[in-house]
């Protein structure tokens, strides 16, 4: 049996009760934080918690996962991923994998960032389009293609969770975040990212730093909006009662 | 301070161990669970845990809370809410009428229905359009405004996560949703509730009698699909990766 369990939002107090006693009761425990900007010390204090070692996991590892899957095949197995075990690709290919291989495979869900980031917003659930990221540029590569989703969901009024992009691990700050918004609304021009658009900016949600700011992007830029992992909230029409609570967090 | 606790998905081992650490702190715990389907003995079970009564409250008591609000002034005062704590429209005056009493606020997440199914149903986060409720009929009003939604994000190749109603507390089962579905689709007719459409249901997440089918209308009436609360997912365009991942739940 192969157990994926959530690590939640944003460190070890974050699993379910559930979770934990999964991973006390299993006989080995695997963890995969290359996709996340994991709050230092959890895996050690985790560890702690459950009285065994956190074996951490490469990319590689996880992707291939030929020997994760046959030593599940004899073992309880854990293996931990922040948030809530959402089906990145990676994913996807383990699940099949494992029922190709007649592994059981169970997921315990835990705080995720896309429904924690909806709660904090106090925005309406049914009000949100299509999420997309704000990805980094390369050298070669410099897509600003998450205007096209931003402009979909604008023409329908919907609002837009913009997640901000993570690189091996580390999380774009906010200062690279407006500079590369800016670049690409001066590509497109169509106004949804200028100067005066008001935006929600969460950093750091479900942790005692989470910082919650509201404004046009010209006064967010200029304050602290707080460390990464950081996810924008690009609002579509407002329904007055929204109104009044993104003015809580106005800047 | 009030905080506000999420319960997580199914029942008193879905909360996170920062929510246990908080009921155990607190002063006084109050329960909200009108707006939820939730496992019997849940309350019961956690008040053993945290040591200490659980106060279910009414709607009104929640709509207007003025009391609970007053208590948090001088208190410590805990609200346990199903699922993540979501922001319905209650939710959203109790955090403004919270910010003009002058009483701190802290939301603790937990396991959500938003980002479980789509865990759960191995489809690509960012292919899920805007959410929609299939609501009850009444004898008065007969929505079919659920179709507009499901046809939005289908011209965009967009998924369509469908929550089944619930009503006081009780949850739409399957053979009141496949009937409205039909009746729906006997009036638009664009096919895309037709008995031949190919959709995910999903029963019961994050509980151990968990059920997850995927077929055509047609063959997902005639078996059961499990029980209440339900979500079902429609499909828009599938990645071949999906459509392997969903062949995995192929009934």
């Amino acid at each position: 049996m192969l157990s994926l369990i959530g690590l939640g939002l944003w460190d070890e107090k974050d699993v379910s009760i559930r979770g934990l006693e999964e991973l006390k009761k299993s006989d080995r425990v695997y963890a995969e934080v290359y996709t996340n900007d994991i709050n230092s010390g959890t895996l050690d204090r985790l560890a702690e918690m459950i009285d065994k070692p956190i074996i951490v996991l490469s990319r590689e590892q996880v992707e291939d996962a030929k020997e994760l899957l046959e030593e599940a095949k004899k073992k309880n197995v854990s293996l931990i991923i922040p948030g809530d075990p959402m089906i990145s690709t990676t994913h996807i290919s383990l699940r099949i994998d494992a029922k190709k291989k007649g592994v059981d495979l169970k997921i315990i869900h835990a705080s995720s960032i896309l429904s924690a980031a909806i709660s904090e917003s106090g925005l309406h659930t049914y009000k949100f389009g299509k999420p997309v990221t704000l990805p980094f540029w390369t050298e070669k590569y410099k897509p600003t293609s998450t205007y096209d989703s931003l402009a979909e969901n604008a023409k329908n009024g919907l609002h837009t969770l913009l997640f901000i992009d993570l690189k091996e691990g580390k999380g774009m700050n906010s200062k690279e975040a407006f500079e590369l918004m800016g670049k690409i609304e001066e590509e497109r021009k169509a106004g949804l990212l200028s100067k005066k658009s008001k935006i929600l900016a969460l950093s750091r949600v479900g942790s005692d730093e989470q910082k919650v700011s509201y404004g046009t992007i010209e006064k967010l830029e200029k304050m602290n909006v707080g460390k990464p992992p950081l996810i924008f909230i690009v609002p579509g029409k407002l329904h007055f009662t929204e109104e009044e609570v993104l003015s809580l967090h106005e800047i």
